[in-house]
């Protein structure tokens, strides 16, 4: 596969990592872009019901706005919530709505007021796309009451009524809600840490992980084989609890110090040993025998969100293990470019298969099924 | 009822308080004590089956070992957990089963190594009461695999197989797991603080409660008016969510600085304020709702143990709220003297009513029915 990028990454580079800000300029978002309050055109693939079957769909954006850029998509990549929130798990929804926030591409345009971008830059969006202007900035982004998440949040300036996701050709943000990919990564590399990469660095930089700390991360998919690489990379000592014996290898190979292909009893062995333990398990599962891997008076994050966002736990036995439960959800703005400069400067990069448009349902199957090794990217020029 | 609390108290005093050693050693049960392997007939309430309806029982205790201290029970009172176990909410049980772990009387017999009683001292017993004489004893007691819990617990040496609690005239217990009740509180007021109070004011203690903090409490029966108290008693300012419009006047009354009889909004109006928030709710609830009270990266402590023990939260809210969940069990057998010690010193007193045994089943009903204000406390001479 790692040719395969290498080759991926020689054609990215060559089409769109020496481009100049002027060739940009005929890009054809760019003639809408400019005319005032021209909406955008774009082309996507929607879920059209709670079966979360994705089909194309031709749909369009609001006009680029005074503090908005225009980006024109080069990968988006499949997160799990994509599937969850597509399926109403997380409750009902909006149709069509194009999922995805993780996204990269270039700057097509940009509007009056943008200082951080210019037409050509290389940017990412990840899960928020805007808060109205920053009403409310004294809060961090993932936490106002302002925050517009990327897709299927209610925007009156959205011709559909809510935000439309990364699953397409393009995508209007305000320009404080995109990051810079820098050049020492490629595009196909980058897009996962736009939710995946930064939904686990941030608990982990939270819980001050630092070298030889024993780190437990639970479900290895997504966002556990980013976050088993980042601790790996702070120099911890890293114990990866998956339910996929297939995984084993590769997890070995991103540096754990051991992989438990687990059930209760093996988890039992570790009790009370971690420093920290990060879950990213994306249904209800045995949180308390879990959070029991802790040492007393520890912390064990859970990131991964399950249906309804429910987790149920046995507090008889969480009170037995005397570790504190909590939940993150994403990370800021801030902190969400320090993981994208962060993994581009250490190599601390995802695992990724390739794939077009028309595989992603199967892609979704293989996400659910737990097949996925580990993110999928979609080739945006497939949309 | 403080007259009648009163009257009550002055007829202990009178009639245990000022007893002799010499005089307990016409205890009844002291005979049976000094007769080697002589098993200590015992009279109490059980229940039979999961219905949960207590009728008197007539059984044996295992003969008072080396380390055991046998005491005559005065006073026993009614905790939700008596309800939830013998209802089979927590698991499976063996019946028939004494329920029972706030217990209070007088040492009627030591065994030939006991050194921390003597006869005719007051003392208690609360959740615990033994731990196969300490082969973990690098563990806290409450933490130890080999606890022994106060009743319906595998116990090779009590003639039912289990251990039998304090709804009786006497029981049996290591002498590490009795403490020491101070003659400046009552036995009836003192009873509560065995489980009650240790449960509540332990996780307050962890959570290094101080002048000026404010302190939520959600659930004000037996152990949350008791929470209310040492709060207040500490200089915090507490706040009591309740969803009883009956208990507003005494809630105040203990010192609360406001009770907020709670529905959704009214939380919100509570949103990331306190400092730290206790729950002894005893059932499932809604947990992050609750938990968004505390301040972002404070701590929220459940020591009520719903049906099952299972409690179901929102990952999505509490991550939202970034506030640590955890659980707290009892507490240690250092800080039950120490609680017992402290309230009786600060006059932290719970609120009681006096009941006798064949009104034990009625007052089960009420506290379920959340009627109880706020601890019956059974007279054990009416076993």
């Amino acid at each position: 596969m790692s040719d395969d990028i290498n080759e991926q990454r020689r054609k990215v580079l060559k089409v769109t990592g020496a481009i100049s800000a002027a060739a940009m300029i005929t890009s054809p978002f760019h003639v809408f872009a400019t005319e005032p309050n021209r909406r955008i055109p774009s082309q996507g693939y929607a879920a059209f019901d709670e079966s979360g079957i994705l089909k194309p769909w031709t749909f369009e954006r609001r006009p680029v706005g005074d503090h908005d850029i225009l980006i024109e998509t080069k990968f988006a990549s499949i997160c799990h919530s994509d599937i969850h929130q597509e399926k109403g798990h997380w409750g009902k929804q909006q149709y069509p709505q194009v999922p995805g926030h993780e996204i990269v591409g270039m700057v097509a345009a940009v509007g009056k007021n943008v200082t951080k971008f210019k037409v050509g830059d290389r940017a990412g969006v990840g899960c928020m796309c805007g808060n109205h202007y920053h009403k409310h900035d004294t809060y961090e982004e993932q936490y106002s009451p302002d925050t517009l998440f990327t897709y299927g949040y209610p925007d009156t300036r959205s011709p559909s009524g809510i935000t439309q996701g990364g699953y397409s050709n393009n995508i209007v943000v305000e320009e404080n809600f995109a990051v810079h990919i820098p050049e020492n990564v490629s595009f196909q590399e980058a897009v996962p840490l736009l939710c995946a990469g930064i939904t686990t660095y941030s608990p982990l930089m939270r819980a001050d992980i630092k070298k030889g700390m024993k780190v437990g991360v639970a479900g290895i998919g997504g966002l556990g084989h980013l976050a088993v690489k980042i601790a790996v990379s702070k120099g911890c000592d890293v114990y990866a609890f998956t339910t996929s014996p297939s995984k084993v290898k590769d997890i070995e190979s991103f540096g754990a110090t051991a992989v438990v292909v687990n059930d209760l009893s093996k988890l039992q062995e570790y009790s009370g040993q971690m420093d920290y333990v990060i879950s990213t398990i994306p249904y209800d599962f045995n949180v308390a025998a879990y959070a029991a891997t802790v040492k007393p008076y520890g912390t064990f994050t859970q990131v991964g969100m399950p249906i309804r966002s429910e987790v149920t736990m046995n507090a008889l036995y969480l009170a037995f293990s005397r570790v504190n439960f909590n939940a993150s959800l994403i990370g800021g703005m801030k902190e969400t470019q320090e993981v994208v400069n962060y993994c581009a400067d250490n190599k601390v990069l995802p695992q990724i298969e390739m794939i077009q448009a028309d595989q992603i349902n199967q892609a979704w199957e293989n996400v659910v099924d737990k097949k996925a090794r580990y993110r999928y990217v979609i080739d945006a020029s497939t949309f």
